[in-house]
C-alpha cells in the first residue's frame, strides 16, 4: 500500500511521476477518477486551501470527502505508544487510524509541528503514528517535518512558467513574521526543488538554519538530479540571477532560541528581510514571485510584490488542486 | 459575471425573476440543476437554516457544497486594503477569495455586522472585499447591510399566502431582545417588500431608525413598483389592517446608544414590543405572522403566536431553499 | 413515520430485523440505497466514529449527509417548553427540528447526558424534543439515556464471532476513568444484549448501579428472549465462563455522589477494575474483548488487552457502519 507523508516516499523519480500526471490532466475536463471513493480528512490545525482543494479534487472526480476537526468536532488524539491516558487526549491514534480506515478509501492528516523542537519534527510523531496504524493509503496535508503537496505544487508552478526546472536558479528567502512558524514548508520547498533538479539558493539570517537531516536529504536529491544547493545569510547574493523567489517565514533553528528570550524581538530584528519590489530587483529581470499562502501582507511580503503581474501566488495555490489529484490517483493505483 | 450581495444587484425586476422561478420550481421534482457544480460556503458566523438550506439546494440539484468556518477550521481573514498584517488575521481576502474561486463554481459568504456602526454596515467591508476579489459568482449568506436570501424568501411566503404582494399591507415591527442585533434582516425585509410593491409599515421605538441610505433605496423601489413605506413609533397604528406581521429585533440607530450607557436596559425598557396574540389582534382578521428565525421565544415573540395556525415561520424557512435554488441557478446563467 | 431513539422503538423483534439486514448486506457491494437522500446530522457533542460512519453509510449508498455542530457552527438550542429565552440558547428545538426537516430526508442527533442526574437521563430532554418536533425520521447518534447504534453494533460483533447470541454468557464490566461518564453505552449494551437473548452479567463497584427503569426494561426483554441478567460487585464472579467481555466506564448511580465530595477520588479508588490480560484470564478460554471506543488506554483497559488478537474493538467499530446502514434503510421504509 502506498503512502505520501514525506518526499522520500517519492524520491526524484516519483516527483517526476506526480508532476507529469498533474500537468497532463490540468485544464482537461475532470474524469470520474474517484467515483465511489471517499477521502477522510483529519485536521489537527486550521486550513483553507488544503481543505477546499482536497475536497474539490474528490468532488470534481465524482468522489467525496469526510472532514473531521480534531479537538473541536472530534476527540483529541494521543500518539505516544504506551501512554497512560489520564489527561485530555481521549482517544489513541492506535484506534482512530484503523477505525477511520474502515469507513474511507484514503486518509489525509494535517498536524502542525508543536514548534521549537526540530528533533521532534524529524520524528514527526502524529503523522508517523497514523502511518503505522492506517489500513488505507495516507496522504500528508502538512505535518511537522514536511508539506509535500505544497512542495509539489510549487514545482508544477515553476515548470509551467519556465518549461523545465533543471538547473533553474531559485531562491528560498526567509521572511519576517510576528511569531515563529513551523519549517514544513521551507523543508518541502528545499526537498522538492532539489528533487526537481533546481539550482537552489537558501537565504536566511544567522540562527535560522534548516535541520541537518533535511539538508542532507536534499543534498542527496540534488546530487542525483544534477541540481545544487547553497546557503547564505546574504539575501542579495542569493537573489542574483534567480528566476524565481520563494519567500517564507520560519522559526529559529535551536530550541533555546524559542524558549530563552524574546522570539518576537528576534523576528522583528530581521524586519528588513520582508520581500519588496526592491528586493526582487536584485533577481533576474523576468523573476517570478511565489509564496505558499497564507501570507501576512506588509510583514512577510509587501503589497506591491503580491499585487504585481510577476506574482504567481494564486496560480500556485490552484496547483495544489492539480498535484493533489495526481497524488490521490497515484495512491489508489496498485 | 453575476453576484447577489445586495438587493440592488436585482432591483425590482430581478426580484420578480428570482421569485417567479422559485415559485415555478417549488414542489416539483428537483432536476440536476447543479450537476458537477460546487458551492463554496465561507462562514464568519454561526448558521443553521442557511448552512442546511444552501447545502440541501446543491445536493438536491446533484451538486455539492464545501463548508468552511472562518476562525475555527479556517484562518481569520483580513479585509482592509493596505493592512500591515501583524495581528490575528493571518490571511487577506485578496488571496482567500481568488484562491477559493479556483476550487469552486460559486462562493457564498456569511459575515455579520461588527455592530453599532451603521456607516460601516453601509460600506459592508467583508462581503465587498470578497466581491472585489472573487473570480466566480458570489452570493451573500447575510452580510452587515443585508440578508437578501431572507428578504426574498419572505416575499415568496407572502405571495404564496396572498397571491400577490402588490399594495399588500405588511408591518415590520421591532422586537425586544437581550442584546443589540444587526440590521441586515430588517433592511432586507424593507428593501424586498418595497421592491415587491407592498404597502410597508415599519414600527419601532424612538432611536431605532433604519439607516437613511437603506430607507432612500427602499423609497425608490416603492416609487417604481407602486408600493409605499411609512414609519411610526406606534405599533398599533402600523398594525391596523395589516395582512402580515413581521417581527424582528435590531439595535439602536446611533453608535452612541451602543457605547454610552446600558444597551440591555434600553432594550429591556421596550419589553412591551414583544409580539403576542393581543398584538396580532390589532392587525387584519386574517393576518399571518412571519419571523426570519432564530427567534427567542417569550422575549421577541410569545409562544402563543409562534404556535398558532397563523404562524408561517416554518414555511418561511423552507422558502429559503426555494429562493436560493432560484438564485444559484440565476448566478450560473450567462 | 419511524424513529429510532431508544431500543424500545425496536423491541427484541426489531433488533432481529436490524441485525439480520446488517449481516446480509455486510461485505456485499454497496447498492444505491440512499440515492438522492440526505441525512442531516446535528452534533451537540464531539464524535469520530459516529460522524465518519454515518457519513460513510450515506455516501457509499449514493446519498449525502449535512453535518452541523451545535454551539460552534450552529446556534445553541433550547429544549424546555415554555422557556423565556433570555440566556445563551438562541433557538428552540421547536423551530430547529421542523425547519431542518424541510431540508433533509432523515435527521440524526447526538446529545450527551448533562451528567449526574439519572432521572433527567430517563426524560432524555433534547432527543425527546427533537422527536416531538421533527417531520422526518429521527435516529439517535447517542443521547442521555441510550446509544442504540452502539448496542446494535455490539450484538452484530458477537453474532459474527459466536454464530448466535442465544444464552451467550457476556460480561459488561465497569472500568475506571478520570471523570464520570454518561450511562448511554452501558444502558444500550444491557438492553440490546437482553433483547438478543444473551446471558448478561453486569459487574461494577458498589454505588455504580444502572437506573431501575433501564434494568426493568432489560429484564422484560430477557424474559421475552430466554436471556438472563445478573448483577454483581465481584468482577471475577461475573467473568467466570464469559465468552465476551465488554469494558466500559460510567459515573456513580446517585446525584449526591457527583456533587458531594471528590468523584475523581471515587473513580481512582477503583483503579483495579482496569481490564488487563489477567482479568481476561478469568473468563472463558476463547473469550473476546469488546469496547465501544474511544478508550483511555492503561486507565480503562491495558495495552496488552487492546493489542491482543482476541480484541474485537476495531471490528466492532466497523460494525457501526453496517448496523447504521440497516437502521437508515429501515427508517426510510414505509
Amino acid at each position: 500500500m502506498k503512502h505520501l507523508t514525506h518526499i522520500r516516499d517519492l524520491g526524484p523519480e516519483g516527483v517526476e511521476t506526480i508532476l507529469a500526471q498533474a500537468a497532463a490532466w490540468k485544464g482537461k475536463a475532470p474524469a470520474p477518477l474517484f467515483l465511489g471513493r471517499i477521502l477522510g480528512m483529519v485536521f489537527f490545525n486550521p486550513s483553507l486551501r488544503t481543505r477546499a482543494s482536497f475536497e474539490s479534487v474528490m468532488l470534481r472526480g465524482s468522489g467525496n470527502a469526510i472532514v473531521m476537526d480534531v479537538g473541536s468536532g472530534v476527540w483529541k488524539l494521543e500518539d505516544r505508544p504506551g501512554a497512560v491516558m489520564n489527561e485530555d487526549r481521549a482517544e489513541h491514534i492506535k484506534e482512530a487510524a484503523p477505525v477511520l480506515s474502515r469507513f474511507v478509501d484514503m486518509l489525509g492528516v494535517r498536524t502542525f509541528s508543536a514548534g521549537g523542537d526540530d528533533e521532534q519534527d524529524e520524528v514527526d510523531p502524529v503523522i508517523s503514528a497514523f502511518r503505522r496504524h492506517v489500513t488505507v493509503p495516507l496522504v500528508s496535508m502538512e505535518s511537522a517535518r514536511e508539506h509535500p503537496c505544497q512542495g509539489l505544487a510549487d514545482m508544477l508552478t515553476l515548470r509551467e512558467n519556465f518549461g523545465s526546472t533543471k538547473k533553474l536558479p531559485v531562491t528560498l528567502t526567509w521572511a519576517p513574521h510576528i511569531k515563529p512558524l513551523p519549517k514544513a514548508v521551507p523543508n518541502s520547498f528545499l526537498l522538492t526543488a532539489a528533487a526537481a533538479g533546481c539550482e537552489v539558493r537558501v537565504a536566511h539570517p544567522p540562527g535560522f538554519e534548516l535541520h541537518p537531516q533535511v539538508r542532507a536529504e536534499a543534498e542527496a536529491y540534488a546530487k542525483a538530479t544534477g541540481g545544487s544547493i547553497t546557503y547564505t545569510h546574504d539575501q542579495a547574493e542569493a537573489l542574483a540571477g534567480s528566476r524565481a523567489v520563494y519567500a517564507k517565514s520560519w522559526g529559529p533553528a535551536t530550541r533555546s532560541a524559542h524558549t530563552a528570550g524574546d522570539v518576537s524581538a528576534l523576528l522583528a530584528s530581521h524586519a528588513d528581510w520582508m520581500t519588496t519590489r526592491k528586493t526582487l530587483s536584485r533577481a533576474a529581470a523576468d523573476a517570478l514571485f511565489l509564496h505558499c499562502l497564507p501570507v501576512r501582507r506588509n510583514v512577510e511580503v509587501a503589497d506591491d510584490v503580491l499585487d504585481h503581474p510577476t506574482s504567481r501566488v494564486i496560480d500556485g495555490a490552484e496547483n495544489r488542486f492539480h498535484v493533489q489529484r495526481s497524488i490521490l490517483s497515484w495512491l489508489l493505483s496498485a
